[in-house]
């Protein structure tokens, strides 16, 4: 099986995803292709990464395209990656967004720049690289050409690492920040652990107001409509409410702080 | 060919969707999966019922995973069902989800619940059984392997019937009730018929409010913004505004009643 | 490999899209599906058929099924054409929405009228002829049927064109009018090129007001929140907001007349 794995800040409304998987099709027509997902918030690097790492382990091994890339146009690399466990390849913006899944999978073992690939379709527009170089180069690697020949080697050790933020204590407090947001309006925050034994009451500060939350196992171990801090299906510590947009109620966008203490 | 359909609650902003297609590929790569829809409203079982029912005869047989599942992580089971008419399997939560669907097709010949099936995903996480235990079953079932093997018996008049209103005469009208609600607003009622012939004004009951409405064959019989009923295209009486939402306009969510009454 | 692609404005929300790919998939089980996009504005031909003419050359060659089809159950004709190169197939109503794409390919070398196909799936509904008229034809021509076989034969100059505007010049301005908006909310306008040379200052005006904008390459070129003019990747002159949606900032919808003069 060939596959191809694509995720984005595309969005559905319009026809960038089809064109892609039309580009992808016709370079390497026996290619499976799995949408990862397009709903990852415009521009948000760090979450995207965020997903992208959590997602790989259960895609089937091959090229790895995701475009989150606000400097599209700009001077930013485009590059093409082979993880050193697996041999994944991984294929999108230089801008930290491949980073974290290829950690996943013991680091970068080759890395190769490909604005100028060979590969690429021309004429290369200003803006929709993931049409005229990132697809090319993924469709290219999924049906079995070698990295080598997809640009000029790059130094791993030049990629430029995911951007991620770090909780800290502060007075008593876990003061943690926003990655992302999901579809429900649950919000992902940079902490490594739950802050608490699941079914203790904590206090959530945002924005200098003070909430009561309840470290669960699951929405259901709360009230309608109460605060939560659980552990996602991907390992992240969550805030939300149950049968509600976390997001929505405290007004929280990615970086914000959240600060976490005993109740 | 090997088929696994997919209908669930999940959403396209996540990568929900895009996790349980690479479950399936790891498990079943020469699987093709049809995405049936992720739009139904969160939790909304009866509705994702009556549309799994309604979509699955246009379906290629196969394994049809579907995921409406509020009580993920309570007591609820899991579980796979095999139709008597056609060998289709079906799989997701046992809260009525796949009854109607079952019925379709003769009814469930063959029941096993799979909560600790031999074939999840382990750690199973609280909150993503759609990949951790329903994925994993639909693959296997779709590459061949034997239902039996998916966990332990259970008697097919023990799986939950899909939770369904019934309406009801009342002072000569007729009183129906909300079943869902579409993408572009159009609203399902649980009536069988169309309350009156082609071309009939009725008047409609909302929350004590009465609206004049048409009796129409589809929406061009009637003017922009009007009122109208119809049999849909799957079978469902519809109530609906020509290029409005009629969901938004009369206020209207499931299980809310609408009464029908000759103008 | 056997293509067929899938344009239409059904949306996500349901499983309209969904019951297509089964229909398709029953008939030609080896067909790939490559969704096109489903998130055309309701309705909006014109929109629909330019977006169709740019990304069909980044498809394969196929079976291409499009279906914006505010006329469904009146007396509009379906089609099914067959390009004069490449010998491409596309299937929908005949409104427009097709005939843009096939001038990109030659033009209508044959024309098929499909509403009484032998290939339809009875009993046609009245409002989802995508579900029984569209998606059988276009799966039979995928995988191989001759076109003559879709129906009876119709003279290509009697194919509907694509309704399109075209800008007039008016007291030292260009006029032009929008032709959609895509999902982030950029506004495509019907100029052909650039009313001036990149980096140009031009005052844009709507509705009677008066805005200035920066004819750019791409976002990056202007502040967050400026106004620019662009050349999109498909080739249309589009007036967008960095970070910003022009469409909403300036209420535009299809038709609108946006005037663009020096400054």
């Amino acid at each position: 099986m060939t596959v191809v794995t694509f995720l984005s800040d595309y969005g559905l409304a319009d026809d960038f995803v089809g064109i892609v998987h039309g580009v992808i099709a016709r370079i390497a027509p026996d290619a499976r292709i799995i949408d990862l997902g397009h709903g990852v918030p415009l521009g948000a690097v760090g979450y995207g990464a965020v997903r992208l790492a959590r997602a790989l382990p259960f895609m089937p091994s091959g090229a790895h395209l995701a475009v989150v890339d606000p400097g599209v146009g700009g001077s930013r690399r485009a590059i093409a990656l082979r993880t050193a466990q697996e041999d994944r390849f991984l294929v999108g913006p230089d801008n930290g967004l491949l980073t974290a899944a290829a950690a996943r999978f013991g680091g970068v073992a080759e890395a190769v720049e490909i604005s100028n690939s060979p590969w690429r379709l021309e004429p290369v527009s200003a803006t929709f690289h993931g049409r005229d170089v990132f697809a090319p180069v993924a469709a290219r690697l999924a049906a079995g050409a070698p990295l080598g020949a997809a640009g000029t080697a790059l130094d791993p050790a030049e990629v430029v690492p995911t951007p991620m933020s770090r909780p800290r204590h502060e007075d008593g407090a876990l003061v943690t920040h926003v990655v992302g947001t999901d579809g429900f309006g649950n919000v992902e925050l940079d902490a490594d652990e739950l802050p608490a034994p699941l079914g203790a009451e904590v206090v959530v500060s945002i924005a200098g107001e003070r909430h009561s939350a309840t470290v669960a196992r699951t929405f259901a171990d709360v009230a309608p409509e109460a605060p939560l801090l659980y552990r996602s299906a991907g390992g992240a510590i969550v805030l939300a409410l149950r049968e509600g947009s976390a997001a929505r109620t405290f007004a929280l966008t990615p970086g914000d702080e959240v600060g976490i203490a005993p109740a």
